[in-house]
């Protein structure tokens, strides 16, 4: 994954244009990706797919003709979808389209300009200050023409119709953990479960933040009501604890689930309400559909000082990171995929265990072990009300233990599943 | 606010009788107040009106005609609703009629006496154990005659029948934060909303603790549907910190909005759950009416050391505790004011906010601020489940700052009214 | 209550056999039993009544013909339900039959081989370790034939056919906590019982633990809903803090009167969430028949370090511990009997206790006393939902307080019963 991040990073990526259509193509390499083209000027719901922009090069020249910030270097230097421009102009007329952050002064801000004609350069505060009065040239090689938003969406059908929702933003330019970390990981889920039997369809979405899940909405109104649930994945590769950012109602299974696997896996970790700023969790969870998508995150957005600046970069992420994040990913559809509802057959008095091998002969002993206490209680509670995964949060076992009890108190003929 | 409590602090009140009728001609210099004579005798409910008491005069002397104890210098000094007495007894047969506080020797205790017939004094502690075995004279020239039991009332129409009820009780003497503080608020509050357009209706009591509570429901049956909720305004003009006692059901709409005003007020405060002593709390909220009534105020009656005695006096309220008292009762009616539901007009993703003027042209910012996050949380939550008042509380915005965005959103068109 | 511990201490007891019997006799003399015997054989829900055990003696010789385990100085020394053998065997062979516990090198572990043929003998592990290479000769004369499961049972009847449930298992050998502890003082709660005049009907249990449970439950199944809640009751007699297991769903009104009880008492006192081991409650429990049964312990079983070993012996548990914990029982069972639900008969505000004597004639007091505030809780709240438990855990005050102040009230008839 790692490898795959550092493939993605060079490329200018925007909401609109060739960097999108580039990260798609060699996500598509991965798996295969069904590509879609919306024209600018098209409605969705209140907003309007804009012009779609391309950059070749973008500087500022001293008078002497030293480049002093370019573009080649690091495509964070413009402010994201500047307009072209090439003029001379004086360093206070300059002033007016550098952006920095004073707070932190070694680092290139990551801002841009989408809904606003306008054009600007990011740079570093420490060389901000120093800028002599001098005349500037200043050139942004870049194009605001009709064309169409992009995005990429892959989906395995499973047994039901029923779909879990992963998505993440290709819009980011060269930053690591926001998004490329989101984008590499998904992608990684869909390799490891293209190829399996399972019980739910899942659906994974490559596309620009915001604009691009209005858009995707807009245009699957209709099949929206068989997404169950689903995850924003974003900042995932950096080693930062895990970060778990509810659903808009803060109960739903998917916010269940999730909290289990961050227990069961014993790695550190917070969670947190929803609020409706953040990802495009946002617009799924907007009123008018109020799905069932939180987001799972290692620091997240805002949080991190590297946030939305050229330090986002390949040191910050680890593969190690992505590693762990991966696997969380992968408990989760564990969860959805292996959850169920057992009815104890013999639900008056224990079944006697001992007698099918699943008891200690010698009793009386001090301590009773994991496997017999998960046996316990999926015989306790399957009772037609409670789930594994309820059995599981309220014996405070983690899923896999209630789980392979589950299966064994199923091959020996006492559960029934009922759901 | 001070200037009337001192105005008030130095007449003789009691259950009935004059010194109510005094204070509420000097409170009917504020506000308009309607005054009801419930004659002595009338059935209230399980009570009876008692005769009315006034007092001119009461002091105790010496055997050398020395006044020791006299209640022109404290109407605390007398066990309020003593009857007439004038007559001479040993040391011995006096300490059975004086009542002391063994605990704060230096401050005359308030007691009552109004249903049994009785007379005493009050006095110091200190002084009680140094009195002399000596001949005492006892004069109280007071009267227990029929009459009738007094209290004032003042109603505001608004644009709904539902009433909001502030009461306050103006039965005892010489004592400040219990409680002419919540007499004078209320009055104060009454004078700033009489002339404002209103949406709901506003009741305003003056009445003797317990029988006047009594006295007022019972004459008030009829009307007691249309009472949505209030509070009983005492103990408000200590510096101490505020307390709000909850109404009976401990989760009434009031309930939410007086620990919301506190909490965005940033002032000290607790929130105590209901109990059916105190005020006139125990009879609106008796189980024949539940009525939801709370009561704001600083340190609670019996909680500070100058309840009930005469240390609680025109050094212990302050200015400034009264002001402050008055804003979080303010903020109270403004919160019931303007609260309401709004549905979001844009409900499938958010509105384009930026075209509206809404948004920062400049995206990718670090820190969202807190206006475009009350505008977030407004149109998400803006479902038609919940108030402002829920979206404040689940936003931690405070209750000003999401209605602010509310109205600028429906400004813009993207909210209506919906209740 | 000590000494019936010390009586029934030494006897051999199991799940079957005339331990149990002999135990059952020496109960019968406090409580006339109802003794049932279900034949080996006898299918029971999932499981079959085992072969009788019966033992008289057990010892293993070392070549010099001493005794060096011996039955007679401990019953526990045996493997419970051990088979009959008696041989000569290597020191090899005999470490196979030998049951220690590495971590508590001077006590003898209790263990059973109930339902798989084994023999074995429990030893200290300090003996266990320096025992010489030699020819050692193994004696069991214990047998295993059909025969019967023995329990005893105690029934009172009510006014109702309402039950409650008091169930103690009677198959340990010499534990004293674990659980003559419990055997004891349900047998004095019995005692106690036998002769009041009583709301419920009180059904005591005396059963080997599990498949004598099972048994009861398969024999009375039809009669299980008169049953509303119950008690385990075992390890009561050791000094350490109270611990109450919960019932399956954990909010029985049971749970809600122990919990009471506990606090009320003022006792140290810890509540545990039910858990599906521990003893019979796992029958009692089983989703087919869910009955509300908790277990009031003092230190649970596998907690304190005696448990299962000979250590649990008559040091161990002491008279105060089990009268105290006789106590919480016998309050328990007040609350069953009187919590009731009341209607306040002067529901319009509250009723003038002064004229019925039931309030302080001078009145402004700082402090009301507790009597006072238990009767505004009852006629506040009794409105038809809140019964005496509800008002004495919502008030704080103790059960005792409440009730009190309900016959005051009711003696006055200010109250009615409804339920």
């Amino acid at each position: 994954m790692y490898d795959l991040i550092a493939e993605l990073y060079p490329i200018c990526r925007s909401i609109t244009g060739n960097g999108v259509r580039k990260t798609l193509d060699i996500i598509g390499k991965h798996v295969p990706l069904e590509i879609h083209e919306v024209p600018t000027g098209t409605n969705v719901f209140d907003w309007t797919i804009p012009k779609e922009w391309n950059i070749s090069d973008a500087y500022i020249k001293n008078s002497k003709g030293e480049i002093i910030v370019d573009f080649k270097k690091s495509n964070l230097h413009i402010l994201n979808y500047s307009s072209p421009v090439h003029k001379k102009l004086s360093l206070k007329e300059l002033q007016e389209h550098i952006f920095t952050l004073p707070n932190q002064v070694d680092v290139i801000p990551y801002l841009t300009t989408y809904y606003k004609e306008n054009w600007g350069f990011c740079m570093q505060y420490n060389q901000y200050k120093k800028l002599p009065d001098d005349e500037y040239e200043v050139f942004i090689n870049s194009s605001l023409k009709n064309g169409s938003l992009t995005y990429g969406e892959f989906f395995i059908k499973g047994k039901t119709d029923d779909e879990i929702l992963f998505t993440s933003y290709v819009c980011h330019p060269s930053l690591c953990n926001d998004n490329l970390s989101g984008v590499v990981l998904i992608t990684y889920l869909a390799k490891l479960l293209k190829n399996l039997n399972l019980k739910y369809s899942y659906r994974f979405l490559f596309i620009p933040e915001t604009i691009g899940a209005i858009t995707w909405l807009s245009k699957n109104v209709s099949n929206l009501s068989k997404i169950k649930c689903g995850l924003v994945a974003t900042c995932v590769g950096d080693p930062g604890a895990f970060t778990y950012k509810k659903t808009r109602n803060n109960t739903s299974k998917i916010d269940r689930i999730v909290e289990k696997v961050l227990l069961d896996s014993k790695v550190p970790h917070k969670i947190v309400n929803f609020f409706p700023s953040g990802s495009d969790e946002r617009q799924f969870s907007s009123p008018g559909f109020d799905l069932h998508i939180g987001s799972l995150m290692r620091t997240m957005y805002t949080v991190f000082p590297e946030y939305h600046t050229s330090a986002d970069n390949l040191d910050f992420v680890t593969a190690d990171s992505m590693r762990e994040s991966l696997e969380q990913y992968l408990k989760v559809i564990f969860i959805l995929e292996n959850d169920a509802k057992y009815a104890n057959l013999v639900s008056k008095c224990e079944p006697q265990l001992g007698k099918r091998g699943l008891y200690d002969a010698v009793g009386g002993q001090k301590k009773q072990k994991i496997e017999k206490m998960a046996l316990l209680w999926v015989l306790n509670l399957s009772d037609g009300g409670n789930s594994l995964l309820d059995i599981s949060i309220r014996s405070g076992l983690t899923f896999e233990e209630i789980k392979n009890a589950a299966d064994l108190l199923y091959e020996k003929k006492l559960l029934k599943i009922i759901d």
